[in-house]
């Protein structure tokens, strides 16, 4: 039975898939990451992951996010939703295969939103896992709202809900580049990443973000930075990594000196 | 959107895979009852498969049905659940294949037991997807246990309690043999079929069905029965059928007349 305030380790749907294919997952880097958790030996974790090439095209090609305009958009939220258990499903095999108690838990039955925003939550079971040292697993997903019938629920916004909601003692945010840039650094050679940055600092800085990519449907890196202030702003510590890369997950996730961006109040 | 009574359609795990193997699923059956789903047009549906060779061997291996007993057992909770996701993900892929907007709904993040019986449930969700025409689809799982710590919820009790929930117009049991006989009739060759039961003959029965094979955690015909009585009791008709035969679910969801058990109150 863990008492421990929980880390919640995000990874990113461009981590663990490959954001030009389709259903293209990196089973290697679920591996590695997987072992990387299990080194760690986190007293207390809850993991959430985006949906890359799972999640998606499937969202954008049926307008999910917008909410429900026809019927024919009920397939594709059926089919969203089962595309990232099926991402969701490759995680969980490695985690329980590195003997990690984990457990998923599918946003689309436990959050319901109003205008994309999560407005309650059936967390009473994620509590209780918690408290028995089980690991929760969740997702960016499909989910129901009071106003617009259905949209997508981005895996950024319930990491920020679920470190205030838990009491997080810190974020890890693993993402596909080394940290937060100045500017896109896979676009300008000349952008430059910040290692420490206060409240203050990120919110000067959150308008001069990078937009998303074409395809990401829940707001790339600054639509990430918005999601994150309450958390910044509530003194909770964001650790920015690069998870594509050995190790890194791991030293955020146990506190040592790690190549990244650390965000912190002040 | 619907507002007809659903139908609960209970697909058996000895239907859908191998019980003598290990993680062995049927995907021919899979995808031919999904076909026959498609087919009937149900306006308003319920799903609920149970664990065959994927959840019954592990639930067993690791006493999940008990409740916790030491930590290592943990593991065996989380393994439990991905397996059934595993079953699941493989129903689900032949439903939204088959144009069939379903949802899969994971009974251990929403109904907690107490000795192994629901105590609760967050069925606002499997409400809201009634209401919006989605097919929600839960299975036999690993849950969380008010009093055990954790336990097994089979498939057969959320059938009852979906029914009841949901003033549901009807159940159908698809099984791997053509209905309910007074001897198992994979041992006993003179087993004879009853084509139609009222309650008071199913509650005479009971004590006389047939013992749940030793793979099996959650009882079997006979606790089958046991199950089903209470939405025998309020009504709600139960037609038991041959799920490994063509078409015969098909028949007892659009109400055509089948080779089964029909089971009627009065």
């Amino acid at each position: 039975m863990s008492k421990n305030r929980p880390i919640i380790l995000k990874i990113g749907g461009s981590v663990i898939t490959d954001k030009n294919g389709e259903l293209a997952a990196k089973t290697e880097i679920i591996n590695r990451i997987a072992e990387e958790i299990t080194k760690a030996k986190s007293s207390s974790l809850i993991l959430v992951h985006g949906g890359g090439s799972f999640g998606h095209p499937n969202a954008k090609k049926w307008g999910l996010k917008e909410g429900f305009k026809e019927p024919g958009q009920m397939l594709g939220f059926a089919e969203t939703h089962h595309v990232m258990t099926v991402l969701n499903g490759l995680l969980m095999d490695a985690l329980v295969w590195h003997e990690i108690p984990a457990v998923s838990v599918a946003p689309s039955c436990g959050f319901l939103t109003e205008n994309g925003r999560i407005k309650s939550s059936e967390c009473a079971m994620v509590e209780r896992m918690l408290k028995m040292g089980f690991t929760p697993v969740l997702y960016g997903d499909a989910t129901f709202d009071e106003k617009l019938g259905f949209t997508v629920l981005s895996g950024d916004q319930l990491v920020t809900y679920l470190a205030l909601k838990f009491d997080a003692c810190k974020i890890v945010m693993g993402v596909d580049c080394d940290g937060l840039y100045d500017a896109d650094p896979k676009i300008d050679k000349n952008a430059k990443m910040y290692q420490h940055l206060t409240l203050k600092e990120l919110q000067t800085l959150q308008g001069k973000l990078a937009k998303p990519s074409a395809g990401d449907v829940t707001g790339g890196m600054s639509g990430k930075v918005s999601e994150l202030l309450p958390a910044v702003e509530k003194g909770i510590p964001v650790s920015i990594v690069n998870g594509t890369k050995a190790n890194r997950i791991y030293k955020a996730l146990v506190g040592e000196k790690v190549e990244g961006t650390l965000i912190e109040k002040a």
